[in-house]
């Protein structure tokens, strides 16, 4: 397989659409559509494995509750149970990025970070966007003040057996790495937040 | 929040990129960017909850290991760690597109269903792309012979050690669902996969 290069089908403020023209394992030239939040794609800019986002994985451990939020998402059209993230600024540290959007989303602070992710790929066959997973530690009461207007979000903290009923719910929509973890939280309990085995 | 309307900006075979207008908690006018894989984008067929991919999650009970394949990926511009998954036919059952496409890219064969997820958003910010994670316990041989020539495939059967050393490995890219996987898999054992607390 090898990247021969990408033509910008449209390009608009937040989304780029490209067609990425690639030789196959057979040498066939093919084309490949794609997405991408940069003005590249990492396809093209070799050895760019930075994450576009950070996520963070809150455990309020003087509540001993995983923190959750419920946000619109226009994709969706609906409310969907997910994480506090956002997007990395240039050069920050996808941890700062963490602690800065959980503060500006939940009014929460960031105490200490258990363990992270690698750049990991939202969806390799769609788009080049990778988000760096934070699982930490965090402490404070939730507070919404700091939300945009293009923001509508809720913040639940949930212990184990609530986040179980949660995830039973019929009709409540996830973000995919939200479902993921809390699946995980329900078998394993706290000790997965915390990484200690 | 509430949907007005979607302008396609960009068809392509397989994406389709979208202008959304909508109205903000304040009812202001705006514009979201977003892609699909459908000629209307969730959020404007109402409703619509079907995921459109299947993943699964193998776990071989006879070897006691986890099915890993290594695949390479257009928008990444290389071979990332994942798990088999394929686009879901209209009205498939997600269990059988998992089934179906776990023996085309692995030649194992899906015994039985551990567990599954809803429909889960992958990236709820960029595209309604939602997928189905479909805990499996899988059986057989493994062999890359169904692979279709823009597939380049290899694949893993590795236990908890195995996937300890994988994610610790510099320079190895994951996909975001089979991160999340393997980390609950070094930290819990194969109670994560097969979802027996």
């Amino acid at each position: 397989m090898k990247i021969i290069n990408s033509t910008i089908v449209s390009k608009l403020k937040f989304v780029t659409l490209f067609a990425i023209k690639y030789l196959d394992k057979k040498g066939t030239l093919k084309s490949w559509d794609m997405v991408s939040r940069k003005n590249q794609p990492k396809c093209i800019v070799h050895g760019n494995r930075q994450p576009d986002a950070a996520i963070i994985v809150p455990y309020h451990s003087k509540e001993d509750k995983l923190v959750v939020i419920r946000e619109y998402r226009v994709p969706v059209g609906d409310y969907i149970y997910e994480f506090p993230a956002g997007l990395i600024d240039p050069g920050e540290d996808p941890a700062f990025a963490a602690c800065r959007e959980l503060h500006e989303e939940t009014g929460l602070n960031m105490v200490s970070m258990y363990r992270h992710s690698p750049a990991v790929y939202s969806s390799a066959g769609l788009t080049d966007e990778a988000v760096a997973m934070i699982f930490a530690e965090v402490t404070g009461t939730p507070s919404g003040k700091n939300n945009e207007d293009s923001e509508e979000i809720e913040i639940f903290l949930m212990d184990r057996e609530e986040v179980r009923g949660l995830l039973q719910r019929k009709g409540a929509i996830f973000g995919a790495k939200a479902w993921m973890a809390m699946d995980a939280y329900v078998l394993m309990g706290k000790e997965y937040l915390t990484g200690r085995e």
